[in-house]
């Protein structure tokens, strides 16, 4: 029988709608890896009494219970004391902490630690420490009344890590059935609905290892989860299912265990010694600005141009006039002299040109809006391709840069383009 | 006595930790500048019973109870029934949100509309039905048992227009002190915990209008919100303290009710009738990108050139290469000539040249991580600003673009760059 968790996010911030529970998304994904079924969100904020009647409720329906926020120094993080309270369970000062503490404090420099922080280095009789990686504020994790308790930090970042780094080993332990491994298949070019309808006989016949989709900015992730006693043997489950998948869906797998797109794009790039640049109408510095969210982009991107303009066009790439002016500027012959231009001009290996109608509003033209030429230009070839897409702005942009790096990404790999 | 909310997120894919519950961060915000407290959040799964479990709890503490999610029309969509259920009302066909539904489907030209899209015309009795701009579930608000429910589609965009347009008037028909007005001041430059210093005593004085801080993107927002019988009413209570704000912060304030930097900068283009254009390195196409965000930007923003290598540097922007050998890419010079060659070779009135070390790896010189030149290149003069920003990439890129588009924000109203 697999074990319950709920997630209770402490935080007036939260119910001010100051910022976005990003904790619960973060870790809901870590608890569904591991097999743990998430069955409840809570959000209260830093008050005792509405924070202890949510763990009672907790108490009542799950089997493990997480916290996030309110383990800061500051009178209004009280997390720690109430979720104690709960539990019958004192507060005991650890020595170890509280020197960690004042290490933190003169490590960065800081000469003014008031002793409130020393509140942080207050922990609950018994429970296992979560040293915090990113912070401060320690977490813990213990058990009382059959339940599993977890405190983390609020701060997105010291969440995030303390869950991987703490939490999972903590949460493994009690899943008596062996220990959980995943891996992450990254998609690009098909639908969510799509790529579920062909795996749906795959994902109903699996039982160990289980296949679950996840879909976002135009893409589709698939999470191959096994249980296992050990690494090897989960490998060995996961072998057979990964080869099938990538049998099943082909060259539309663009990574397995990868972060981005536009991460693989660089990696292929370094990878092959080959530069790239970019030419961008439509997309406006979107492709190159995810190019170079990547740290160490400039090993293999070289920049490009932003030929929002007619004239940016001509003068910055050379597309020619009449061609403008007979076929417009958003066309097939655009794209390619523009990936031509950026790429002659920069001496690149690759260049793309991409020119489209990112709407709402038409260019003019009988052209409907959502109509996108990418061309990727290759010392071997100048490819094309023309894209029909909707009426969002927003997503015409996302799925144009998407398609322009998936162009590089399928050259690179040697793939049809 | 304020009244209080909950707001219940109804979908596995937020538990599974798919997607993240920025409707609950939404709603939270617009519920906070009608003056109602909300106090809890709670997320729960495509489940009738649990989600009967928590709008029985919710029952128990809340008045008003918002659901988000569920009201679509597939076998898990079940928030209607259940909460219909949980408050003894029937559910009726209405045949004109049934006409709608047809007609959504029919200007789109798709013919394949099934019968289960018809179970979104079922709604609870004698409910306000809230019509979906964006969709094709409607939403709807009814009273009962002395509680307030409101159901909302779960997709964002439909979720906060339904909100903003259905809910809060339905809502402010519940606050029996007067309607909520309210105007929100944007302010870059200052950070947060700075501006909340400086107007502590303001917001300690103030009580109708309430004044209140959020930060995010690197900006801060204050909310100024009046209660009051009319908007003239609200608007004579709130023109004294905008007033006292526009003295006390001076010309951080970049506009009242604006939607974002880049949307400003391209409305006072356009009000100038003034062309920009961009050279950027570090930025690598985020301000482009963000420019471009705005439709219609094609009108004030002409393009630009991402010179991320030495080489496009020079080509592009005839950047003297001389000076890059002496005084290197990280430069005040090189920040200028970018700007200058931007606007020589496009034409425009304006143009930006951003060049700095975004981090986390050095350059290879002795200039820190952080250090950035942006350029801002005018008919008048040439202005150039250092930045010293600190050890995140992501951080230095966004404040770069954020201090680039406030310069031209400032040249443009005449204040000092």
């Amino acid at each position: 029988m697999a074990l319950t968790a709920e997630i209770i996010g402490v935080g007036t911030e939260l119910l001010l709608g100051n910022t976005v529970n990003t904790d619960a998304r973060d870790i809901s994904e870590g608890l569904s890896a591991l097999g743990i079924n998430v069955y409840f969100h809570t959000v209260v904020g830093d008050n005792p009494e509405r924070l202890k009647s949510a763990v009672d409720i907790a108490k009542s329906r799950s089997d493990i219970i997480i916290t996030t926020g309110g383990l800061g120094p500051t009178y209004d993080d009280l997390t720690k004391q109430t979720l104690a309270q709960c539990f019958g369970k004192p507060l005991i000062y650890n020595d170890e902490i509280a020197q960690g503490i004042r290490d933190y404090f003169a490590s960065r420099g800081f000469s003014n630690m008031t002793e409130n922080n020393m509140q942080q280095a207050m922990l609950p009789e018994g429970c296992v420490i979560f040293r915090n990686g990113n912070g401060t504020a320690p977490g813990c994790g213990f058990e009382a009344e059959g339940k599993h308790v977890l405190m983390l930090p609020g701060p997105p970042s010291e969440c995030k890590g303390m869950f991987d780094e703490c939490a999972v080993p903590y949460l493994k332990r009690l899943t008596d059935d062996g220990e959980i491994f995943s891996h992450n298949i990254h998609i690009f070019g098909r639908g969510e609905s799509d790529v579920e309808d062909q795996l749906r006989p795959m994902m109903k016949r699996l039982e160990n290892p289980t296949l679950a989709p996840y879909a976002g900015n135009g893409e589709v992730k698939l999470r191959l989860t096994a249980r296992a006693a050990t690494r090897e043997e989960a490998e060995t489950l996961m072998a057979p299912v990964l080869k099938e998948l990538r049998e099943e869906l082909g060259d539309v797998v663009y990574g397995v265990d990868v972060n981005t797109l536009e991460e693989t794009v660089i990696g292929l790039l370094k990878e092959a010694g080959k530069t790239l640049a970019t030419a961008e109408s439509c997309t406006g510095g979107l492709i190159s600005k995810r190019l170079t969210d990547i740290s160490g982009a400039s090993a293999a991107y070289m920049g490009g141009v932003i030929a929002y303009s007619n004239d940016a066009k001509r003068l910055f790439l050379n597309v020619n006039g009449d061609v403008l002016e007979n076929e417009g500027a958003v066309s097939d012959p655009v794209a390619r002299q523009m990936a031509a231009g950026a790429r002659a001009k920069l001496g690149t290996d690759l260049a793309l040109g991409v020119t489209g109608i990112a709407g709402p509003g038409s260019d003019g033209t009988e052209k409907p809006v959502g109509l996108v030429y990418i061309a990727l230009g290759t010392p071997e070839a100048m490819y094309c391709k023309e894209l029909t897409l909707g009426n969002s702005r927003a997503r015409n942009r996302l799925m144009s840069a998407n398609y322009a790096l998936d162009m590089v990404r399928r050259y690179l790999t040697g793939l049809p383009v």
